[in-house]
Formats: structure tokens, sequence, C-alpha cells
């Protein structure tokens, strides 16, 4: 699971063709590149395969230029879409909050900890609270706040922070505002949201207190990409707690806050792993 | 958790009121029962009461009439309801199936070594599957079939089996049919369903297979007293599974099965034990 | 998950060597053999690679014989050994029980359902109590007591039996005997047993006793191949659960018969479905 | 769960006897106090009893004097010991670490969003690491290197922190040295370790290094009041997590850092809610 410090991962994903792992495999051994593991699946309802392939070169000479487009050329035939990681990657990312401290809390310990390869390039906030946190980590902090006028204009300023630092990733750490069908469209696929509740159950505002009121036994969170379709995003990771007649409102958000924190980062963790494959609005997380 | 064989269990609720806990403990010190476990939740939400005490009766001249007269008098001044539950008790149970059998399979399993303290008068199927696995019990069993038109005679038959046998418990073990308003309205508080969803999400029919057009990480059921409200009864427990993208529909069916009759044997034990309180349209559940 | 009627299972390890995979899957490339799903890992601590696939023939023509023949000439260089399973493949088994019947009656509901692709040949018992259970699933019940200076002579029935029948898998459904060397030796890599206990915590005799001694908060159980060091042998599947101080020992016992019967069910559709690989005293399970 | 701001808990044990539940229950009662919940067990193989109520005062004249003199008088013919907590109570602790920050940085996270009723006088430890972390909070940190010859002195030094900062709770965050014998009497009852594996397996060093080696497929913490038997004191909590075997030692490790979080923090929440009681070496805890 921990890789070597010279292991590289290749995800790709196209249509059910036979031919469609042999011609990653293949391609690796002869370019001497032992793989360390391996995972493929084939959807056969949607006839879509992807495969994940972790593997060192065991020669000094890899080229990331020569790989690419040897295998780009290879991949085409089978309509193949394909990322090539290396070692040492650091996805930049972005964070967005609101008020609630208790994810942006966690991912910033496992930041500091090296828990996820990620490089954090910016923290946004549409209030000024969680400033003095993001500032002990020595991270820029923005503080934008919105009103249903300023949305527009605040949205910009966002996007503006994501091209300028190159974010490849954006986290929505217990952001409470609802984003544009623009900025949805913009950031498909590489934004991260946690909600709290198991979607697609108690969608919308105050799910803690729904599920109060119908007196569930269970409560969960759920890690997905953001798309239009509020709370309906594809769904990368979800994580349950027990309760009981005991727990009122306030004590679901409170139980609630832990296993937000785990979905959320470990959601992270698939997709900064290059684990997570999208498509038809479901993923397969390969080799978790 | 195991009770000796003298102990008895006493079951209460009422209004929120000052010695409402008095009254119960007062009462079994006087009587000289022994209290070996007490719990008692108040609903500050709510403003209710509940409380259930297991004891033993140190004196051999118990008399459980003496008991729920002078006891009653007393319960009275708090608009008290409570039930009394001798040690040897098995409560006269009908269980209702269709076609699937892993939950009738599970709980006739427990039935027949005594995990379940309950007596199965009668099996009732809409389909004829399941005589063998009843009859290999011993256990009496009525197949009638049902069709929209015969519903409502259908029904009628059901109810004079469960008046016959005096059964105080319905289980629907996978029961595949609506019951009508009147079935609900007659079996109120008695009748337990086991839906296998994490009910509210994926109401109604093929709950696993709107999981798999979602694409989600958990499944789970929830078993819940029948009303009115189609899968919207009281919830008294619920479980949950981890799954995939690996897993087709029909891999959500065969791993929620494990999880249901884990559920569904879960909340009768709780009913059985008298640990479930219903009002307003939720439980609660003591000392579980 | 579930596999389609004509889809086949490959299993194979080796040496960690360049080319591992590409041997495999350039082979079923060329041998028309669409890839479902595939799953390797490099141990790199003990230098040793495991690969599984699933795959579907798309000729017609597709035999066994020339497969076999074919690899292996492959395999060889790569000293791999290797297992080609079959579609419709019903592994021969041989159970053996003492008096606790939970887990005898779980894999017997499961095999009635087909959900373990296994045929049962035999139960075999040093205790005849669970006789019923066997004949009305219809299968072959064998009674051998045994006792100290018995016990040579009784395992050699057993292995009469398990050779007779062709057996290739031996499940201990809580069979509770310690077996001889010799037997463990004979079945090494093919019998399963089921300990209840988190292993290696409460090895040897009554572990719910020794967790209660302890106070626990958590029980579970372990199911392993046997080997000859007494509840030492490689792991399969461990499962869990939680409890409390209101649980005495026989509530322990109670409790952990459902995690049995869930992790010993789980290890052997592990085995069954060939993901397990065995070797230096541990298991790789593989796209479980 | 959440208590109203005028919600105080009584917590007591004595032997078995008759009228221990009535003592309490009736002497509330008489104070005009409420109880809002309320928990009792007897343990019938130690014959030993506990109770715990939360309760409102429903006259504002309440006491802490009168109840503990009154109720002493009472108490006392039970050879009850009880302990009084008012609603605002903060118990004072002194938290010690060494390197790992992973249990520190969680509880000071729960500390500052007031999760957990607390006030922290000092952070000890033998590596001045964590100083920064401990300062962030405005926490007193105190750096004690430690070792095999100044240990005696050292524990002085600590013990005299805990003297003067009046600490009732002491708790050991990732303290990676073994306490001396009078250290650990001085402190029985009232400090907490997490200990890196499921108690009693794999006690002593490299807990996850010894789980790697066995193969196991669950890791866990156990939280325990430390006793003079290294790895050996009461359990208060344990906590799980599945693994597999692409789970190096580092994996493990790593894996286990949340759970050891979660385990630790929950055993003090039970502790500092006055849930949990001690014993003949176990636990008893009330109503969680």
């Amino acid at each position: 699971m921990t890789r070597t410090a010279d292991t590289w991962i290749l995800a790709a994903q196209c249509p059910s063709l036979l031919g469609t792992v042999d011609v990653v495999t293949r391609f690796l051994k002869e370019q001497r590149c032992y793989i360390t593991e391996l995972n493929s699946f084939d959807d056969r309802l949607n006839e879509r395969f992807f495969i994940r392939a972790e593997f060192r070169p065991l020669e000094n000479d890899f080229s990331v230029e020569a790989f690419e487009e040897s295998f780009g050329a290879r991949a085409v035939e089978f309509d193949m879409s394909f990322e090539l990681t290396p070692p040492n990657k650091r996805t930049k990312a972005v964070i967005m909050v609101s008020k609630a401290d208790h994810c942006l809390n966690d991912l910033l310990y496992r930041y500091r900890t090296h828990q996820l390869p990620m490089e954090i390039c910016a923290v946004v906030s549409n209030h000024p609270d969680l400033e003095p946190l993001a500032q002990w980590h020595g991270l820029p902090w923005h503080y934008l706040p919105v009103t249903p006028e300023s949305r527009e204009q605040q949205e910009r300023q966002i996007l503006q922070i994501i091209e300028q630092t190159d974010a490849e990733l954006v986290i929505l750490a217990r952001y409470m505002q609802v984003l544009s069908a623009n900025m949805c469209d913009v950031l498909a696929g590489r934004a991260i949201n946690i909600h709290h509740s198991l979607l697609p159950g108690f969608k919308g505002a105050k799910p803690y207190h729904q599920a109060y009121e119908k007196g569930v036994k269970l409560v969960g969170a759920t890690a997905h990409y953001i798309n239009n379709d509020l709370d309906e995003g594809p769904i990368i990771a979800q994580g349950v707690e027990t309760v009981d007649h005991a727990h009122y409102p306030e004590d679901l958000v409170a139980k609630g806050r832990d296993i937000e924190c785990l979905t959320l980062s470990r959601a992270i963790g698939y997709h900064l792993e290059r684990r997570v494959f999208l498509y038809s609005g479901r993923t397969v997380v390969l080799g978790h």
C-alpha cells in the first residue's frame, strides 16, 4: 500500500474491448517497468473498462515524455484516456470552507504530517472565522464573503484563485454555499464535497435534523464529486455511525463530525492516488 | 444481559413529571424486588418519560395480580402505562413470508435454538415455496395466495389466524405485499417489517436496484413497525454493509441478505425483551 | 462481482520478476480471452507475486487442456504455479462438526441456496446431535466418536472419507477436537477452521470466557487454514462485534455466533473463488 | 445525550443489596430533582452494583454541601461511594506525550471546540517536538527528558505538576515510556493510556509490526486505565479497523492513527461524563 520512492501510477479507462489489459501490461513490460499492484474492472452493464497499475521502472532512464508518447500511440486504438502520475507528485489543491472547522482541521493535520500527497495552494472562505487555523499552517487565506447578489462575482474570484494557483483539485470542506451551474461545470470531476448524510437520503439543508425527525438508528456522510444536481454528484466514499433515541439533533451533528472528517479525507486520498474513475454519474474506485 | 430464571421485566412510559422514576423504584423496593438492570430516558423535546427495569423478587410469594393492582394504583397518578413480563414469557408470534427464505430460515434457526423468547404459532405465505422449511420445524403453515381482488378476504383470513392463535406479534419476514390501511391499523405497534434499504432512502420497490443506480458505497436494512405510511413506520433497528463498484444489483441483493437477517432478528429481540417504546412515530430502545 | 456463466478464473503465484503480469495477460489476449476483473499484488518484503484474473473466452473452442499446456510452458519460466477454474466448478467439500450447530446451519443454508459454489460430499461429527440437520439437506452423515485412544483410528477414517469423496476442501465448522500433526500436514492449505476469538488473542479453549475475564469491549472470530501450530494457522478473514460490561460469558458466546458464521462463510467464499493465496504462514486475498 | 445547562450527574457504586436503586432515586425525588437519564447495572458474578443518574434540580436553592451531607448519610448504610458532578464541571487534566502527535492534535482540537468538558492544565513531554502544537493552543508546556537513570526524578517532576495543577486526570496520549510501579499506584484510576492494539493481543512494543507478522485482517486500539501490569489495565474502550495483505507495517501504523484518536477521545469522554466505574480490574461503562 505504501509505495517505494520510485513507484509510478498509471490509470486509464476506455470502452470494453479485447486487449485492454494487454495494451497496458505489455507496454509496461517492454519499458522494463515492474508492476507492484494492478487492478482492473470491466463494468459489463455500461461496457466500460478501468485499469490502475503501480509500477517501478527498473532502468534509470525512464522518461515521462517518451512513455506518454509511445503509450499514447497504442492507447488511441482503444479510445483509452490515461494519466501517468510520478512518485513525488503532490496534487495542487484549493480548500473551501465556511464556519465549521472540523474537516479543515482534520485535513490540515493530515497535510502537515504528509498523509495526503497534495499541496494546498489556498484556503478560501465566505466567513473570516477560520483564518487563524489556515495561518498557523502557513497557508494563503482568502476571505471572500458572498451574498445572493455578489455570488457571481465571488465565484469568479474563486475560479481566479484556482487558475492562478494551477489547482487541480478543489475540496469543499463544509463550504455551506450552493455553487452556480457554471461553477459546477468548470469544476466537474475535480471538486469533492462532503455532505453530512448518507445520500441520497436527507438531501438538502440540515440533514441531521431531518434524520432526528425520522428517528434513524444510523447517521452517515457522503463524499462526492459535485455536479449540477445538488447533492447528487457521483459518490466516492460513505461512512456511517450508529446512534439511538438519546441523540438529539445537536448530538447527531457532533457524532457526525468524526465520520465527515474520515469520509472526506478517505475520498481525497483515493482521488490523489488516482484510484477514482468517473463515468456515467458514478465512480469506480480501484484497489483501496 | 442474560437473565437468571427468576428475572421479571417492568416497562413503562408516561408524560415527564417529577417522581416518574421514584414511583417505579420505590414500589419495587417495597415489594422486595432486587433491580438488576435499570434504564430510563426522558425525551425533553417530546416531554415523555420511559423506563425499563429487570428485577428479581426476593420473596417466594410474588403475585402478578397483586403487583399489577398495587402498582397500577400508583401509576395512574402519572398517567403511566406499564407492562409486566414474567421470566418464562414466550410471546406468541405469527410470521408472514413470500418467496425469499433467508429471513425465515434465520428466524427459525434462532427459534429452535431458543435465542428468541417467542412461540411461533403460524407461518403464513402468499406463495407455496417455503412450506418444507416451516414443516421441518413443525410449524403450522398457511398458504394464502392473494390477488388485488382477493386481498381484502386474504387479509381477513390472516387476521383470523392472528386472533385464533392469540398472537401478540406479527413478523413480516420479507412479505412482499402492501398491507391495507385497515390491516396496518389493527396491527399498529405489534407488526415488525424488514425493509431492504436504509430508510428513508430508497423507499418502495427494488431498493437495491435503486442503490445500484446511485452508485452508493453502503447498503443497509431497516426493521420498523408497520404503519399506514408505506416504508415510513417507526424505526427499531438498522444495519449496514460496505459495497463498491463491483457490486451489480444482484450482488447488492446477496450482500443485503445477511444484514436483513441480522437487523430483523435484532429488532425482534428488542421487542420481545420489552426494550422498545413507541410514541409519536419514533422509538426509544432501552438498554440494548 | 457476480460472474456471467462463461467466466473462468486464473490464479497464480511466483517469485517477483519482471514480466509476471505480462506472461498472464499476454497469453489471455492471445487466446482471445476477455479479462473482466484482474488483481495482482507484489509482496516486496517477501519478494513474491500473486495474480488473479476473471475472464471470458470470446471463442467457442476454449480447451482446458490446451490452455493448461500452453500456459504451463510459459509459466514454468517464472517458476509460477497456477490454477484454472471453470465457470461451473463446484469444489467438493467435507464439513466437520461437533455439537454446536450455528456454523453448520449457516453453511447448509448458503449451500442449498447456491451462495457457495461447492458440493458437500459428507458431514462428519464426533457427536450424533446434528444428524437431523444434515439429513434434512440430504447429505451423507458420518458419526465418528473419538477418544484420546481412538483418535489415530478416527482420523484415518476421516481421511478415508476425504479421499473417497475426492474432497478438495475440509471445513471445520466448530469441530472441537485438536487434530494430530499428521492430519494437519495432510490437510495443509485445504482445511479451514473457525476460531472464536481475534487470534492471536485468546488462543486455546474457552476464548469467550478469557475475553470476559479481561473485560474486553470487542469480541471476534478468525477463519484460518489449519496448521501444526494450534490456532496459529494463516488467517483468511476476521470479524468483530462490540460488547460491554453487561455481557456475561454466555452472552459473549451468543453474540459470537453470528460473527463466527459470517466470518467462516466469507473465508470459504474467498477460498472457493480462488481469491486466497497461501505462503510463508500468511495469506493474500485478492479482489474481495 | 447533550445535557441542558442545569443538569447534574450522580454516579455511585456499592455491594449488591436490596434498595440500592431506591436509596438514590428516592433521595432525588425528595430533593425535587428530575431524573432525565438513569442507568444501573448489577454485576451478579462480582455482586457489585453501579448507578449513574443525570438530573435537573427543579428548585433554585440546590446546594452541593447539603446534598452531599444528606445523601452521604443514607449512602453509608449501603457502603456506597458516590460522586456528584455539577453542570459546568471541567475536569482538570494533564496530557503526557512523546513524539507522535496524532492523539494530541485530536485532543486539542476537541478541547478548543469544547467537545470534551476538561481543562488542560499542562502538556508534559520527554521530547521537545510537540511544543509548537501546545503553544498554539496556549497551553503550559513542560519538556522533561528522561533516561533510565533520571526516570525517578523525572516522574517526581511530573507528579509535582499534577499536584500543583490539581489535575484529576492524566492522559497518556502516546507517551512512549513505561511508568514506574510507584507512578502507576499514585495515578491508579485516573490515568488513561492508549495502546495501539486490541489488548490483550500484541502487548508490548511495536504492536503493528507484531500484527503484520501474524497477517491479521483487523487492527485496533485499546484505551485503558494504567496499572502496574504493563498493558493490562482495565479496558475502557476499544476500536477496530479492517486491513489486508497490502498493508505493510507502516500502513498499519498509519491506519491505526485514526482509530487510536477516536478510541482515546471516546474513553476520555466516558470518564469525564462519569460513565466509567472501576472495580476488580474491569470497568462498567453506563449509558454510552
